[in-house]
């Protein structure tokens, strides 16, 4: 038995916001100090790290779980299967409904009840949960529809990452302009063919590494002082990133039982060029190699980092052929890969 | 091989809160209607349909992941397992953090990160993610804990339920009153002995049940438009759980292979003390039976409807000799068994 991917979908909001967006923004640093400089410089230095351009806002009349919807409809209608078949729908994401100009996240019901609602689907063995895991929770939701299969308890799962994170930023502190919005959804199934999910990689950093995403003040001391908003600590992050990707990504392909010459496309989660970059050129490094051309698809640039939703994203674009000089074979191996809050990172090695 | 519970812990809050200490409230309709009648009176009917006497709410000063904590730090202990052998932590709540007098749910980094931090456990292999399924999520991580186990990817497994209701409840509203806090955990280790749990059921009932449970404005009109809090269609859900709830638990023992008259214990989840009894009424008139003595520990009088908190706590509290008359026997069988927002039943026959 292997477990497929036999649909992807993705939903990609509307609203484009550019780097020149932020022109008018007062940043100030976490300790409420002005930033220095002006903001084009920050903006130019902003982009020459993280290689974004500009990123995706959803509309103000949406939420998370509508968008996490049109994502699922996608990626039902591209596998295939009658959704009534289905036997769990896993929604990864980290903050839930949180409506425009609100700062509440509304996380009840579940966002899988929301898709399950909308999807009008009908028969109560098709279980929905949410699962919060940081940025990795797609590939969570992978590695936990793949324990369901093989287990005995499903032979369908749709999995969904979701996240509109332009609702919990702080637009006075520059990493906001990191994040954005989106959701991407694949159909996983029980088969008799060869290939699929063929090893899995997942860890928690939590001793030293747990407050390196979490939820703080303003970096304008004149904010709201009970208001939180999404907060990170960039430099450890980088340095914590490209220690452990590489070593779990390694990791992952030694269980897999495929050679680094086998290894056709990477998939990982779209946090900052640079670092995608340097854990990339790390991870070929591991294995005295340098990095071949177009073996690792990117859209931040274009779309920002878009939190549980980049992976799934990547995928059905590329997939969809919608990525220049990208495609997938049949038997092409690749990798997911992913790190985020919790410190989580996770590893799929996968063969289409 | 089989699975077995060789820990569990709780943690019941501090503050008691009476009944009569809702005199002093007003209560609204849905509609921002009065309520007719005194309060005196409301109560009284509350405490005749409910049970409840009384509930507890945590300290002002603490926080849900808190109380995982101390509830997960006493059931490695019952355990006796070295913490740093745990495969999973696995968190199911449902609002996450939320700050005394403050309206923001906190879920970054995961509750489970947060547990993992405060127990210091260093290996990154345990891994850390948060369930949401409403009332039943400490089910439902048994349940997924169960997976990993099945599935190879795991042989001990902490799971957590945990729940502060009275930082999102609307005190114009009368169902405040079911409402409190708390916190269960269990620890679920692979094991060589016979028992353990032998079938589990989880169904999500989303297509007409959606939003029985949700997030909605207060009943005061007055009160601020923007915020919301956990609502509920009591009518609804009493009809809906007598129907579903006894039809879940014969489906899930007969999947056990174990009779009806093997039953020593039902745990189920402590909604409402006058629903909970026509569910097992129900259950056993459909064995054409009537409801045996002590078969169901309640300690929702005195604790109140915790959510993810009242199966783990109540467990914890007749294995450790807690409620009178309530004891479990090696080889004892038992049904947890709960209903909540999503709507989502589960189920699990579990032998001592």
């Amino acid at each position: 038995m292997s477990i497929k991917i036999t649909g992807t979908g993705s939903y990609i909001p509307n609203v484009i916001t550019k780097n020149a967006d932020f022109h008018q923004h007062e940043f100030y640093n976490i300790d409420g100090s002005t930033f220095p400089g002006d903001n084009e410089s920050t903006i130019q230095k902003f982009k020459a790290i993280t290689g974004i351009k500009e990123r995706r806002y959803l509309d103000d009349n949406l939420n998370t779980s509508e968008m996490a919807i049109i994502a699922a409809q996608k990626a039902i209608e591209a596998s295939g299967i009658d959704p009534e078949t289905l036997d769990y729908i896993i929604v990864a994401h980290n903050y839930g409904d949180v409506k425009f100009n609100c700062h509440q996240s509304d996380t009840v019901p579940s966002m899988a009840t929301r898709v399950k609602h909308h999807l009008r689907i009908k028969n109560p063995s098709c279980v929905g949960y949410d699962v919060l895991f940081g940025c990795p929770g797609w590939i969570e939701g992978l590695i936990q529809a793949q324990a369901f299969i093989r287990a005995g308890m499903a032979k369908k799962c749709l999995v969904i990452g979701a996240e509109a994170l332009s609702r919990v930023v702080d637009k006075h502190d520059r990493d906001s302009m990191i994040f954005s919005d989106g959701a991407g959804a694949a159909v996983l199934e029980s088969s008799e063919e060869k290939g699929g999910i063929l090893a899995h990689e997942s860890a928690t950093y939590a001793y030293n590494e747990a407050n390196y995403i979490y939820f703080g003040k303003s970096n304008n001391a004149e904010a709201p002082q009970d208001l939180r908003y999404i907060k990170m600590n960039g430099r450890k992050i980088y340095e914590f990133a490209l220690v452990n990707v590489p070593k779990a990504m390694k990791s992952c392909l030694e269980k897999s039982g495929k050679s680094i010459k086998d290894l056709k496309k990477i998939f990982i989660h779209q946090a900052n060029e640079k670092m995608d970059d340097a854990i990339i050129k790390r991870f070929y490094n591991l294995h005295g190699l340098d990095v071949p051309e177009y073996v690792t698809p990117m859209t931040i640039q274009e779309l920002g980092n878009s939190s549980v939703a980049t992976v799934p994203t990547l995928l059905d674009l590329v997939i969809n052929g919608e990525i220049e000089n990208q495609e997938l074979k049949d038997g092409d191996v690749m990798i997911f890969a992913s790190v985020g809050a919790g410190m989580n990172i996770n590893a799929v090695v996968y063969q289409y």
